[in-house]
């Protein structure tokens, strides 16, 4: 692509470094900005800088926050006793947005997935076992993506968690093996978050 | 969907404002400029906020440009006594990845549409007429989307240029009528500004 103008063209490589924004997406995107009033394009640059700068990282379940902790966790109203395991901030959107879960989050950072050499210790697993001693935890409800590295990881906490004699659940099986959580619809995923089963039947049936 | 961040979901809401992009998709590109380093994303959006504020429009041939006039217009190499004559500045970029087309351009800024409320006097005929008798312009060529709204706008552009007496050409049909310029392979693209014809063979053909 051949721009006449330096401005145009940087504005289209930083729109197309984006992931799944090839260079004329970018183009689109860049030429509606240059229609809007220059004001409106300020404020959409610096509200995207002040979120990367600004925003942090839940000092107690990792979920993106505000503050220091975060707002579900800071919210007196939810079940502080119940603890949702999911893979990423993703899955926390999806699961609040199905308003059937008024627990508090874990969010692990990723998934054991020896594959992609990811193991427990890069995941955010000592700090939940941390949790459950500290805060007198009453359940684990696990929502992980339902495939292997899921399945590994469910196996794994819930070894960890053994000693703790807790209630460890997880989501039932509305959803597909090997779907991805995040895309599924809002019914099948409330559902699966009110007919959590316990971790040894699901095992079993695995 | 359920944001428990403000600054995630100002930003998240940001994106979706852009056509094309939905909350989905928006909180994908967030959650990637999320994991890059701060200094990257504020260089994002500096670089977006300073397209929009400093971007010119040249004021000679209405494209994007840097200064008053655009680096396309102040290139001496190029034929500035042929014009061609696009809808916007995506066309202009479409013709330059051509890289078949040595003279100058000339942005409408849309085109004659009667059934959208355009007429003539908003888009920029006069001025090509102005460019026409001042410049000593020898040929104008139109590239415009081969549909009625094109065919209306050439039509009454080259009564316009009549008393003129210079050629007038458009790029040959090798697009498919009904299909979009910007959207055309290089290679049609190229041969239709090589295989340009004149004006009034293209009118008693269409």
């Amino acid at each position: 692509m051949q721009f006449s103008s330096a401005l145009l063209e940087n504005a289209v490589n930083e729109f197309a470094k984006l992931p799944g924004i090839g260079k004329k997406t970018a183009l689109r995107l860049v030429l509606h900005l240059l229609k809007q009033d220059a004001e409106m394009v300020k404020g959409f640059g610096d509200i995207i800088s002040k979120m990367r700068q600004e925003i942090k990282f839940c000092q107690r379940c990792f979920n993106v926050a505000d503050a220091d902790i975060c707002s579900i966790c800071a919210n007196s109203m939810r079940k502080q006793d119940t603890v949702c395991v999911v893979e990423n901030i993703r899955d926390v959107i999806a699961i609040e947005s199905t308003q059937q879960f008024s627990g508090t989050y874990h969010v692990l950072g990723g998934i054991i997935s020896p594959l992609d050499g990811i193991g427990p210790d890069q995941l955010n697993i000592d700090t939940l076992a941390g949790r459950v001693q500290k805060e007198h935890i009453q359940e684990v409800i696990f929502a992980l993506n339902p495939n292997i590295q899921g399945d590994t990881t469910i196996y794994y906490i819930q070894k960890k968690l053994q000693p703790f004699h807790i209630k460890i659940t997880t989501i039932s099986r509305g959803i597909a093996f090997g779907g991805e959580l995040e895309y599924a619809d809002e019914m099948t995923l409330a559902r699966s978050i009110t007919n959590r089963m316990p971790v040894e039947s699901y095992m079993s049936n695995g």
